[in-house]
């Protein structure tokens, strides 16, 4: 059974019952008309509390069902997705100036990013739906999370990419056995191809601007942080959350599932959010801080490529998260990206990719902008792994000493 | 406390108390002299037993501390380590025709290779002896994981690593602030210049080939692993476990834990072990079909750089683990195992590093060898994740389709 009481469109609240043929508002079109997933919250009440779930023992993303868009566990794979660490570290709150800080590490998920979170509920879907074939454009984690789990499914699935794309993120789509077509033109000439494709062949679409369900997915990790700080750190609450923002549906996401751990009693306040860009990228911040708050797309100039996303396709989610928490958009540059890879895995250990660890950079800068106070607490989430793009820890790394083979070599450095 | 009661040298059987000063057996020498932790079971089984554990809510290799040789929790860090993903695969066991296939993704570890568990120890063991310092000779899992522990523990890591490390691998101990030497010189070399300097500087050696405690944090993969079948699979023992060998200590680690699990009453009968390696570097399968079962140092050549160890340091352990468990060595070539790669991708859905995934080769192998029958079940051990090795996998992947943006060319394949 599903608690799904309707989707609502973000733009002009219209409300539709669940149904396969509708992705998006049809009046005001997939451009604009992002539908939200809106629940039977009274009902699912009884069964997501803070005491019933003291003794839910499935320790996966699925421990929340009854809050995500699915009709039951048959199109749930076998790859242990979600309730990834939560972590306390002294040692970057120091650094960054602010009270307490904490990691919530999502790279260590089963393809490594936040991404299979919303792949496991898209293959779900597809499966619920009886789709033959998946279909996704992407280079990304988007795309690698997918090919993974549809390889999980026995789902056919079909991948486009820009003829740009790293041979390196292409190579695990290849590994799942995904098709994949590399489109000879740019990233949006490969979006619109697949979305053609994916309506005249029927394959069900995994393109989360498009598909209303994805983002269910994605909010279960603030669903976790919120429980973990509950038996982990004796309940405290964060002043903020930290993410990093591309195309908006994983601030989107977060923001969701802070108000339903709120709505459902796991919470006593609601953090604000720190939405945290690249400047090379920047189309929330620029629109933050202009007051018509209107989209302009860009050209996307960054290392963090997961959000190098000139064009955000769902920036109206992301927009209101950032809106409704009272929190901030913010801008760090490419290098505070590499010192943000460096610091996060010297201070707390762990190793993430670039778009995931800008948040840590976006602190410091939201400290010393007065944005986050020092008494404040933080609460940051790494959205993929460091193992994602090698090429940037090279980068920011640091240097090798070349020495002989012989002992005075390290005495000398030693002294 | 500790339930250690002795350490007793593998090679002449003298056996030692728990000392700082002693690492290996002082009259067999470092080369032979490796030492074995012995527990007191009477006592451990008071605690680690069926019906206690069914109670344990630590989710880590942690739940077994009183089978781990630390005096208590004060040098364990905060990374989760351990607890890693059992699936059953039937897509998997049909390919390598075998009745059931479980795979243990141990590439969800804290930097994504069983190593860790190793790792963890060390620095552990490192904290309580107030060392100052900590030390390895190695380009792979081992010095990465170590840089990972040594940084949540904020204690100094020093890594030596010969002048043919790949960029890539020592970019993650750069990454974590690890002081890394390159050693002008070959792997050997690089070895010696790391036990002399942790020698004369008082460095904590991780070297697993003279330290006794690593392999205890190794054997934890094989306690989970049947605790895993235990809950989830209504206690299934599969006939074979399955490990890749380098060293020889991996594989040494699984048997000590599959016996120690046999003692205190989790399994009713042992699994035999299958060790697998690869042609281009096959020392213990050369010594197993030769009846002196006597080492014979070799030069390595295989892409799976994780086992590529032509001269293992821990001969004997991994020699004793087959011989004990009444299993076999066998080997398999390069194209083998990335063929392993994208079947477990495809089959199962876990992206494994070469030297992780050679296994499924291995038991494709011993089916068509009649040592393996296909009425029996494999429990296989995957040792790292795939994104340490993207170079293996664009060459295993497959193939890219170019095409125009125009919906002609999809219809054209969909054809």
């Amino acid at each position: 059974m599903t608690y799904i009481n309707q989707l609502v469109c973000v733009n002009c609240g219209r409300s539709y019952g669940e149904d396969e043929s509708i992705n998006y508002c049809p009046i005001c079109g997939f451009q604009s008309g992002i539908l939200d997933v809106q629940y039977d919250y009274l009902a699912v009440e009884k069964i997501c509390n803070p005491t019933a779930f003291k003794k839910n023992s499935n320790f996966s993303m699925w421990r929340y069902l009854p809050l995500l868009p699915l009709q039951g566990m048959v199109g749930i794979q076998h790859l242990q997705v979600g309730w990834t660490p939560l972590y306390e570290s002294r040692n970057l709150a120091g650094e960054l100036g602010v009270a307490r800080c904490f990691i919530k590490d999502d790279g260590r998920n089963p393809t490594a990013s936040l991404k299979d979170r919303a792949s496991a509920i898209g293959v779900a879907k597809a499966m619920e739906y009886k789709a033959e074939c998946i279909a996704c454009a992407s280079t990304g984690n988007a795309a690698s999370s997918l090919a993974g789990f549809a390889a999980a499914a026995g789902l056919p699935a079909v991948i486009f990419v820009p003829q740009r794309a790293p041979k390196a993120k292409v190579a695990q789509l290849l590994v799942f056995g995904a098709k994949v077509f590399s489109v000879q033109g740019t990233y949006d000439q490969a979006w619109e191809l697949c979305m053609q494709s994916s309506g005249e062949f029927g394959w069900y679409s995994r393109n989360c601007a498009v598909n209303p369900y994805l983002i269910e997915g994605k909010k279960t990790v603030a669903l976790e942080l919120v429980e973990q700080l509950l038996y982990q750190y004796d309940g405290a609450v964060p002043d903020w959350v930290v993410v990093t923002v591309g195309d908006g549906c994983t601030v989107g996401g977060v923001w969701k599932g802070l108000t339903e751990m709120y709505r459902l009693g796991f919470l006593t306040k609601l953090p604000k959010i720190l939405g945290v860009q690249a400047q090379g990228c920047r189309p929330f911040v620029t629109a933050w801080h202009d007051n018509t708050r209107k989209l302009l797309p860009v050209e996307a100039n960054t290392l963090a490529d997961s959000i190098a996303v000139g064009h955000p396709r769902n920036f109206q989610k992301g927009m209101n998260a950032v809106l409704e928490s009272q929190g901030a958009f913010i801008a760090v540059d490419d290098d505070d990206i590499l010192w943000s890879m460096t610091t996060l895995a010297r201070k707390a250990a762990v190793f993430g990719e670039p778009a995931g660890v800008a948040g840590i950079a976006g602190v410091k800068q939201a400290v010393k902008q007065g944005i986050i106070d020092k008494n404040e607490s933080v609460g940051i989430i790494v959205t993929g792994n460091g193992l994602k793009d090698i090429e940037s820890a090279i980068k920011g790394g640091g240097v090798v000493h070349k020495i002989e083979p012989d002992i005075e070599a390290v005495r000398s450095y030693v002294k």
